[in-house]
């Protein structure tokens, strides 16, 4: 009998309901609705609780055995045959302020899915599986993001419970407030070992598999970021009496810096991007030279040598700017996130599972950080994405075509079963 | 006598008294005080009406009889001996905020000096002569400027006095509150033909006198200034997984923007000069490829014609830049500003006056804006430049050697007699 499902799950399409799986994630948008259809499900708010408790429930319906451990992370876990590790799936369900419904919400959902459909189908597996839903993916509030993920790791920075976010209430009162002890935050971590295995479905957020006519895209892992922020101190002079020749202007060199960023990004080939977000002039009047100029610089690829070398070549032409526009450039360090490589062995059976399922497929990074990423500190990760439609997300007009997103929770079924096929 | 005194201010120095007019700038400098030495003495504040008084009070005192019109300008008329055009000269007591001791103040207390001076040698003119400090001349709070001076050559805008303020104050309430009535505006208007001459004495606010190492600059107008505000419709998008060549990055195109009106104001040899005071991206996240950016154009030259010339260039390279980045570019214009020139022989007049005292003079543009630019509109003008000390203006810092001061004032003395000379 087992056998028989086995091998069915192989080769035909499993038990996933597409318009099941749509149901839960319209039920879901419902919770922190903007009037624009997107939502507003911060970390820690009401809105998020109240989500929070709605996934939970579905959990319960599905037979799981809903836990919350002391990050505020929700497990659902559901016994195996046999004494192994845990094959962990799952995502988040918070978003970024005027967000939409599909980015870790997907993943969630999709979780949840696949053991409606195992149930349905009657099938169990010898690893006992868990469905996980991670706190504060986005990190609206204190910036950082990866909040339940990297407590599971062990992650967080000394003193991060005592942060403080705008309104002033810290980390550890959110946690607080919301039944959990932050004196036992050492309690969400998970030990290596315990976890066979960790697979989390995610929107794209990009427009390569659109681009490329693709309907699953191969995760080969999450890229290494490096920010800087950067000020320029020029001499601020009145516009109408300070001779061109005479100007230290310090938004025109951040203007070229700009610029630079760009172009060492685009000399190498790859898939690495680098970004300038914004730049702020002072005293910022229009009839006033610039005086000091301050912009923020972030690069990403898989390969942290990569970052590295462009970097060194960014920071280079910087000097050669200072010199020229006669201004300092000082750029100071914000952060370093190493890159997550995804497990060849996961990467592979993802791969095939697409391809049994008829889905076509591609190799990609993530530019994107996820909770995969702290999951790779104790455990070997997967990743499967999906399409966004226009590329576009972190905004109420982020899509996924429902027929894709069911794609992506066959995908997640197919792999899970093929990890639990391994010791 | 009055040949031998005629003769005895060409010939030798003015009874001008360098320490009485120091003295006096730094009486004033006490009205709006901050505690760096400058001044926060905004037009229509407190701290200004009172540094009014104070003027009014040294008119009084050199013999002057004081009047305000409906727009607040102060004059001091002083008779003379035959019915002809007055010769007026003055300039303005208001600062911009946190600004310095010596914009408009050194032209409004030289004017008094030159009385003082007159009365001690006894001096009569032919011409009657008037000292005037304008209203507002620095527009802080309603943004346009020279509202005195704008007044009195009937130039203000339709609905101008009922403008707002940030306060949500009008103009015309501000006007009522210091004992005018708005409605009799049109009082302050001077009649064509009834100033023989204008002379405004003030010190450079650029450092182009400090520089060539000359101790008097003969005003040649002052410029023109077209101003635009430009917006940059992009893509907003996350910064992590849109790749580099799917971006519409509206931030890096205000940059090309702000290198190209550089690149064009300095493709032709001039004085003019061109400025990118400020870049605001939209959303402006660190993460977030920009979507949307805003900045301001002002190019400012003698010339207008040049001014347009490379505006034109400018725009066309806004095109190209549209094209290459994948973005549209909208530019508004704000406002425009004709040259207004001086009269070649109150010029001369000047100049003829700097030399006789032994003053080393250099024509030059005013690059700001000032007072005479609104009278030029019914009367003839002529400016006198002072240096400033580092070019530096606008500012705490703002400084000029006060026997630099001193040899302003010499010289407004001698122009005005040269002029009383005239029919």
């Amino acid at each position: 009998m087992l056998t028989k499902l086995f091998l069915l799950a192989l080769l035909a399409a499993t038990p996933i309901q597409r318009d099941r799986l749509r149901s839960t994630l319209e039920e879901l948008s419902k919770f922190g609705r903007n009037p624009d259809g997107g939502v507003s499900r911060i970390g820690f708010s009401d809105a998020d609780l109240a989500g929070l408790e709605y996934v939970k429930r579905l959990m319960r319906d599905a037979g799981l055995t809903v836990t919350v451990d002391p990050a505020g992370n929700v497990h659902g876990p559901r016994d195996g045959r046999e004494q192994l590790p845990v094959i962990l799936f799952g995502s988040h369900t918070d978003s970024v302020p005027h967000g939409g419904n599909f980015d870790g919400d997907v993943g969630s959902m999709g979780a949840i899915e696949v053991i409606r459909a195992m149930n349905d189908a009657g099938v169990s597996t010898r690893h006992p599986l868990e469905v996980v839903v991670w706190t504060d993916e986005e990190g609206h509030h204190f910036g950082k993001g990866l909040f339940g993920s990297r407590a599971s790791a062990g992650l967080l920075d000394p003193g991060e419970l005592d942060r403080k976010d705008e309104q002033g209430i810290t980390q550890g009162e959110w946690l607080r407030r919301y039944g959990q002890d932050p004196a036992r935050i050492g309690d969400a971590i998970r030990k290596k070992g315990d976890v066979a295995a960790y697979f989390e479905l995610h929107i794209e957020q990009g427009g390569r598999l659109e681009r490329e006519k693709k309907q699953i895209g191969v995760v080969e892992g999450i890229v290494g970021i490096r920010r800087w922020t950067c000020n320029v101190t020029g001499f601020a002079n009145h516009a109408g009496t300070t001779p061109m020749p005479d100007r230290h202007d310090a938004l025109l060199a951040a203007s070229r810096a700009a610029l630079l960023v760009r172009q060492e990004v685009r000399a190498e080939s790859g898939t690495q991007v680098g970004t300038v977000g914004y730049m702020h002039a002072e005293p910022g009047a229009r009839n006033i030279v610039p005086g000091r100029a301050e912009f923020p610089i972030e690069i990403r690829d898989l390969d942290m040598a990569k970052v590295n070398r462009i970097a060194g070549r960014v920071m280079d032409g910087l000097k050669r700017i200072e010199q020229e526009e006669g201004v300092k450039i000082a750029c100071a360090p914000l952060s370093e996130d190493a890159p997550a490589l995804t497990d060849p062995s996961l990467r592979r059976m993802i791969q095939e599972s697409a391809s049994e399922a008829g889905f076509s497929t591609m190799s990609m990074p993530s530019g994107a950080g996820h909770d995969a990423q702290s999951v790779a500190h104790y455990a070997p990760i997967g990743m499967i994405f999906i399409p966004s439609i226009g590329g576009i997300s972190h905004s109420p007009a982020e899509r996924s075509d429902w027929q894709d997103v069911a794609n992506g929770a066959e995908v997640l079924y197919r792999a899970i079963l093929k990890r639990d096929a391994l010791p």
